[in-house]
């Protein structure tokens, strides 16, 4: 009988961060709603430039790691990419930087360029409907931060309303980026370790508004 | 000029839920890489007994809330009730109990029979791959929680490895359901407020291993 392997995070302290180089990361996929998902996935994931970050595919999801303006500006760069007229669509992103069990390794962090897709992502232009969550996490002081983050939201016009365990958004597809960027910043002024669960959606039955 | 309405959740105390009455609640949605997306969708979602939770569905999403086991239920029900045995499809999910900023409102607590979907649903089985993450908040020993539950997986044969902020997963949709069910209550016991980010996967174009 072969042993488990079990995982282990024992070496971990709350607080410390596991990567002390400041690694970024994102974790998302792509839902086009469309018999053609095949296609306008991989189009778009190879239409953009990842050399400014560590880049994997695996069934369920994409995940890059590097500057979090790199991260940043790559996921904006996939989520443009495909964007097709016809198409509802939702991408899915996990944003997370300072966790105690990451490690410094699978990242790109040695460029000075870091938004390297940001001309062709904002050629592209289209009104989105979203929601996100903020956790920050090992804070006793969470829910003030929360509450100046969607705030800042409400001063930028993305605000779309609050909703039972999330925040609406609501606007151009690159002033929500915009925000869920500032967004991750701020949350790492206040804590070591905060993940940002958000998600998008262009092309609604529905239309673009909540 | 209008006076800006801003959020405040300063009458939140961490570590004090919102709710009272111990409310669960999943905010989810599908997608199926479908032309008939919305077809599917709708009809999943009139097929399910909603009588055990309060149920609200916009543009993004639906939340169930009420009884942990009934919210389960209810999700699982969904999801069983989408599958089409050629449509590729995924459900993300927010697994919230406990928040701060909750209150006794939007909610189904009442009833005995807190499974009225368990029968049909099971009725349907097909393999899964997916994605979990814990967020258990406001503690500062929250790493120790996420190995016991990964390890918890492992055991029930269900965990199919680790990545960059997720735990992956693979094997029948019930045990999946059941496995995520586990961690929810397993959470609640250790901590007054968690989430749990979850997406699940079928008809992979790559097949349903990771």
């Amino acid at each position: 009988m072969s042993k488990k392997e079990y995982v282990s995070y024992g070496s971990c302290a709350v607080g410390v961060p596991g990567s002390k180089e400041g690694i970024a990361g994102i974790r998302f996929n792509l839902a086009p709603m469309s018999d053609d998902f095949v296609d306008i996935i991989l189009s778009s994931l190879e239409n953009v430039d990842t050399s400014m970050v560590w880049s994997e595919t695996d069934p369920t999801s994409t995940v890059y790691r590097g500057r979090e303006s790199a991260v940043f500006d790559s996921v904006r760069a996939v989520f443009s990419q495909a964007y097709h007229d016809d198409v509802h669509m939702s991408i899915h992103m996990t944003i997370s930087k300072g966790c105690p069990g990451d490690h410094d390794a699978d990242y790109t962090l040695d460029y000075d360029d870091k938004r390297i897709n940001n001309r062709n992502s904002r050629e592209i232009s289209f009104p989105v409907v979203g929601k996100f969550s903020l956790y920050p996490m090992g804070s006793d002081n969470y829910m003030s931060l929360i509450e100046e983050v969607v705030n800042n939201g409400i001063d930028r016009g993305v605000f779309a309303g609050s909703g039972h365990y999330t925040t609406y958004l609501q606007g151009d597809v690159h002033d929500v980026f915009d925000y869920l960027e500032y967004v991750a910043e701020r949350a790492g002024k206040d804590v070591s370790h905060y993940i940002i669960e958000a998600s998008l959606f262009c092309n609604l039955p529905e239309g673009e508004s909540l």
